[in-house]
């Protein structure tokens, strides 16, 4: 992925120059009017694996990209809070389903797209739930009905695939992995 | 932590106002002329713990915040790499010592400053290393030498104490934690 560029300075208006500042080895856009320089950094998406007895809660998305795909509830982490915070709040806002996480599970670097996805365990306190704004429908899955050909992204088919490994072998164990490819098919 | 402000639209040079965009639930900085939403997030932290046979690498700080204090080697994630590849960078410009990853070991949010922070335990190939610039002092502490009242940051601590905790168990376990405030003195 090309850098994307600031062009100009978010707080002077300036047009910014790209280059190395000095003591850096990176080219950065930069404020020649104020002296910032301005860093870009990826950004987390946070999500969690809701269950409900031996199903799991999965959203068929209402929004690009991969409309119409199935995904785990995850959506980029806000200012002010936690990973575990935006996990919640995103399985609230997508599912309108309401999660208790139990850990911290996976962890997938996405250097492609500057993205680190953050995913939980978590348990629906209860199994109330319906489509968000961004999705088209939300519904339980056993582990034989997972649309396996049609996951949104390849963090959620490896969430699942960990997912339900670990509960065959009766072990949960925090996994992390690169993930440098768009979702096979 | 105040909302920071992008004050002008980095793609078109706009004063930016800030007001809910329909259909999201927070205030945002808008640029009316381009009509782009310009979200902020959370920034990645990665370092690691770097072992040489029963001692750990630190380095003392040479910059602000918190200089002439004692941290492992950490930074802001850049574009285009992956959290174990920062935390090794990291090392190499901090410490000037080569390490190879072991596990992503602990994960800590500290939503009042909006950083995540990925820490890898790590090993020293070589027992080489030396002041990068933005480091006064690197060296090896044994468990007992640890300058704990002299460490940079809460996570630094925790970080340790972790480490230490589960090398006496005989069992590394992957570990998360939320900080929610300065390290105490
Ligand atoms: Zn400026
Ligand atoms: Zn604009």
């Amino acid at each position: 992925m090309p850098r994307p560029q600031i062009k100009y300075c978010p707080e002077c208006g300036n047009k910014t120059e790209s280059k190395t500042p000095e003591g850096d080895n990176q080219i950065r856009d930069v404020c020649d009017a104020c002296d910032l320089v301005h860093y870009q950094n990826p950004r987390i998406i946070a999500g969690c694996i809701p269950v409900w007895e031996d199903k799991i809660l999965l959203c068929k998305r209402a929004i690009d990209p991969r409309k119409g795909f199935w995904t785990l509830p995850a959506g980029f982490m806000e200012l002010g809070e936690t990973t575990e915070q935006a996990a919640v709040r995103e399985t609230l806002e997508e599912a309108e389903a309401v999660v208790q996480t139990e850990e911290l599970y996976a962890v997938f670097n996405l250097p492609h797209i500057d993205q680190v996805y953050v995913m939980y365990r978590s348990v629906l306190l209860k199994p109330e739930f319906s489509s968000g704004e961004e999705s088209l429908e939300v519904r339980l899955f056993a582990e034989h009905e997972i649309p396996w050909d049609e996951l949104a992204f390849e963090t959620m088919r490896k969430s699942l695939e960990f997912y339900f490994q670990d509960r065959q072998s009766g072990c949960f164990k925090f996994r992390s992995a690169d993930i440098t490819r768009p979702l096979s098919r």
